[in-house]
């Protein structure tokens, strides 16, 4: 059996704080957790914010904003876009730093803590993971996995889902082939993103309105070790870029 | 607490199994689990099989398999594609008649009991899964909410996650707009495809080498009723198509 536990009775939490700290205050981890936290508050502990009062918006900017929406914020979007993978004005689908595609970047504004900030994506999301998973293990003696997730939409299909953006401890995908299944056949096309399966899990126990940012699950075999860029098509094998 | 509770002890599925009655022979279900049901045993069990010695390849098939695949295959990943979205031959992927996006159009033929037979995606999963809710209710009392899952790739991420193909019994998508988060914000962008969610969740517990095609999602606030249709984004809004 494998347990969801949403973890209750987090501070707000600010630049600087120490989020393993602040997990191991409230919830009891143990050894082959994976310990699943919103991207939302990592990038807050690492100050990841923006002031949108600090921002100056550009001409190209103010075009892409269509009026919509503040061109601010789309000011922002492309400075962390490396390359704009599809747009409709305003809504622009990016490619981050980080090999990500998704909409608008990743910054988000919702939550900030304050009524004027953006959220943009941590610098490096597996160097967040590994980080967090480090100090819990310093702190609490617990050997647990970690995955940054965050919630991305998906084309061809309606609705977001969450996905691993930084992970450690854990092999994000499980390559089955090789194997062989209950009749004996070899499995062919069976790599499976565990990482984005635990993520998305996670979301399930999150109750995103009420804002329970990190997620316990408990039970899944953990194996191996890894990158969530391992969660990253290369670019010269999509079909759809 | 959410769990996620395999079901063994299944039997090979066969055409014309009662798949309800194979379930609750091995599981206590309780009102309000959600029963994620692997596409694969629900097709075996609706008879959605073709033997490949049946199969004749056209010209266009002995193209696509490019001397890779078994061109018979590719006739009847053909047959079962509205339209071809992308082509890297072999390599298909293809529009179902039900609106999804998958790869080889969700034509299968591991697990498939016997060497030569491929699986094809049911005619309809939402009224699969609505047949399997309504005769889990009736053989047991419980009122439980179904979904038929498959294992689909993703545009720009590697590896599969489960989804939703059929869905009855909870609303596939929850929608927050218009809800409060913490800071008292409004969220905007907040269509969890939690339908999804819950067959990546599933697929954790499933450990798919030893072909356990049933687990039972227990504690997730069940909401509604819908259609896995809901799932699929119209055409007109696809910026991927």
């Amino acid at each position: 059996m494998i347990s969801l536990l949403p973890v209750a009775g987090l501070p707000e939490v600010r630049p600087g704080d120490d989020l393993a700290a602040l997990i191991a205050a409230v919830a009891r981890l143990e050894d082959r957790d994976v310990v699943v936290v919103a991207q939302k508050v990592v990038s807050k502990a690492e100050g990841r914010l923006v002031r949108l009062a600090d921002v100056v918006a550009s001409p190209r900017a103010i075009e892409l904003a269509a009026g919509e929406v503040d061109p601010r914020e789309i000011e922002v979007i492309l400075a962390e876009t490396e390359r704009v993978v599809r747009l409709r004005a305003p809504f622009i689908v990016s490619e981050t730093r980080h090999g990500l595609i998704c909409g608008s970047a990743g910054v988000d504004h919702s939550n900030s803590g304050e009524d004027d900030m953006l959220v943009l994506l941590p610098e490096d999301p597996d160097a967040s993971a590994r980080k967090l998973r480090d100090a819990v293990r310093e702190q609490t003696g617990a050997d647990v996995a970690v995955i940054v997730a965050d919630s991305f939409g998906r084309p061809f299909r309606m609705g977001t889902t969450d996905v691993a953006i930084g992970v450690a401890g854990l092999a994000p995908i499980r390559d089955l082939r090789g194997t062989h299944d209950r009749d004996g056949r070899v499995l062919r096309s069976t790599l499976i993103a565990v990482a984005d399966e635990l993520a998305a899990a996670a979301d399930l126990a999150r109750r995103k309105e009420s804002g329970v940012p990190v997620v316990i699950v408990r039970g899944f075999p953990i194996e191996g070790d890894g990158s969530a860029q391992e969660l990253v098509m290369p670019r010269e094998r999509s079909l759809f870029d």
